[in-house]
């Protein structure tokens, strides 16, 4: 039975303390590695199974996080999925991973999510309403929101520089000449979109030019597509199209060409927001403006475990800033691209 | 202090007992809609926190399932954890994700996945070895794997059909007059790959053709890529090429367009393997195997939770078949192309 071995036991065959054999099993305590290396084989020898259940009901750590995505069809979010893993399992923690659906109302994730006890909460999907956030708070637990921010000052977020994005977008456009612009927008209520838009759209603003025509594709690759079609036609097609991510990029890129035989980018100019893995290959070569995922993350998770070790109580929006990275979907303006190690970004002068 | 509520304060203000309480709270228990309703209502009034983990030490249920994956660039592994959660969350089990590099030994692994007292394990990594699998089984924890199998009888798995699959690429390739064919290979080890293959070249073999030529892709963007440089450069290149996956195709369809100037299909054909979410974008409309993703996941849900109910003891392989899937990156053949639904497939004669 290896239920009879405990902790005890497993500390003499390793020579060490019970609460280094304690400390080798709890997430995030610190042990030095070759301790841990002996401990993690006397356990093995004995059969050793150390319950991390029962031992949260004592430490009051779980060692879980819960993550809740809102959608994996988009390659941004499987990408930043696996680097969250990678970084909670670097900070020991384990991953519990929920869905919310953008009809979604918050109260049964909630009724999933507290019983587990966690000790730290991520949202990452876009379109959930700030009643789980809201909830977790209440109920004492860590929240970071990832890719969306919200208005309450008290929940910690990080995001890309979205504004600063759909600006730098915008310019990148009108350098390379562009007059008649459209915007793919994604879900109404994103902040992410909301963001993206008025950034866009201020710029136009501020060169004297008309609001961007705007097309709803609501995050999604169907949405998009349909968005394209609205678009391109239309009487006065635009030459130049911003879609609020790369997910949707691409079908507007696939509509243009296969439906409209329109050639990339002699005819038509396409930025997208991500630059997701699917961005680099080689059939879309997006142009399109970086979130930086794994500066994100990294922020993300250090936000969340100063709150869970209760280092940090104040709450912080941080948003982290992405290059426009030029590949081959909109026409290139004349000046301000510079190599930028194995890619080309656009830098304008002021 | 929410604390102080108890399921019995719960009971009496939903008019329920206490022990429909529990089971509105315990994973996989059966409880009537209108029940869990009231229960959830007089919960949220009262600020009730179950405890999901205080649980687990009487019931020997934690309610968690571990599921273990490889990689998650890979579109068709993010749609294929997309649809386990929602399967697992309908069958009230929350997800407990992990990822194992194809170098990792599963001790580690091991180690974090035991201590959570999970009622199961998915293994969905094509490149874990079987350590992992025995070590859980030896813990007495139901566990299945998914798109790959073992030579253990002892071990549950689901597979699309790999070596039928493999038979009807070369099928098809050989019907539309190919003779030079070629294999790009997925990761040296995974059952997915040794069976696709042995499928592939025993037609060939059968039809007194030579060996397929045979490049390494390692499953791998990047590997497939150096996988058609090789096989384009050749003094004598293939016309046609099995990948062993999607995610590998789009890289040789990339490489094959833009550093060899090949037209698809006239100059090249190029089946893959998944029927993943990307293989129907425009840009790639890829001709492909299909590996039926919601039929392996409702089987593998299925052997999962008759194991953990007690149900089954018998270990099952299961093998379920795909279509080839006719899109635009292969030649047709003269016949044998059929309407299904809105998308057309490849049924021979014989």
């Amino acid at each position: 039975m290896p239920g009879v071995v405990t902790a005890l036991d497993v500390a003499h065959r390793a020579g060490v303390s019970r609460s280094a054999v304690s400390r080798c099993f709890t997430a995030g305590a610190s042990i030095a590695p070759d301790t841990r290396a002996r401990i993690l084989a006397a356990a093995d020898a004995l059969g050793y199974r150390p319950n991390a259940l029962a031992r949260s009901l004592i430490t009051r750590r779980s060692g879980l996080i819960a993550v809740v995505l809102g959608q994996l069809d988009n390659p941004f979010y499987a990408d930043l999925l696996a680097r969250l893993a990678a970084a909670l399992q670097t900070e020991g923690y384990r991953l519990l991973l929920f869905f919310a659906s953008p009809q979604d109302a918050p109260d049964p994730l909630v009724g999933q999510i507290l019983p587990y006890q966690v000790d730290g909460v991520v949202l990452a999907a876009t379109s959930l309403t700030s009643g789980l956030a809201d909830a977790c708070a209440a109920a004492g637990i860590p929240v970071v929101l990832v890719n969306r921010t919200t208005d309450r000052p008290a929940v910690a977020s990080v995001t890309s520089a979205n504004r600063e994005g759909g600006r730098l977008a915008a310019r990148f456009l009108l350098a390379a000449g562009h007059r008649r612009l459209a915007y793919v927008a994604g879900a109404a209520g994103a902040s992410t979109n909301r963001d993206r838009a008025l950034g866009f759209a201020e710029v136009l603003q501020e060169t004297g030019l008309v609001p961007p025509v705007q097309a709803e594709g609501h995050y999604t690759h169907a949405g998009a597509a349909a968005a394209a079609r609205t678009l391109f036609g239309s009487p006065e097609p635009p030459d130049a199209v911003f879609c609020a991510n790369d997910h949707m990029a691409v079908a507007v890129l696939d509509t243009a060409r296969r439906e409209f035989g329109l050639r990339i980018p002699n005819d038509l100019s396409v930025v997208g927001f991500d630059d997701a893995p699917h961005a680099r290959w080689g059939a879309y070569a997006l142009t399109t403006v970086e979130q930086p995922a794994t500066a994100m993350v990294a922020v993300a998770v250090s936000l969340l475990v100063s709150q869970i070790e209760g280092r940090a109580v104040a709450m912080h929006q941080e948003a982290v800033g992405g290059a426009l990275v030029v590949r081959e979907t909109a026409r290139r303006p004349a000046t301000g691209i510079v190599c930028d190690g194995n890619r080309e970004i656009w830098q304008p002068a002021s």
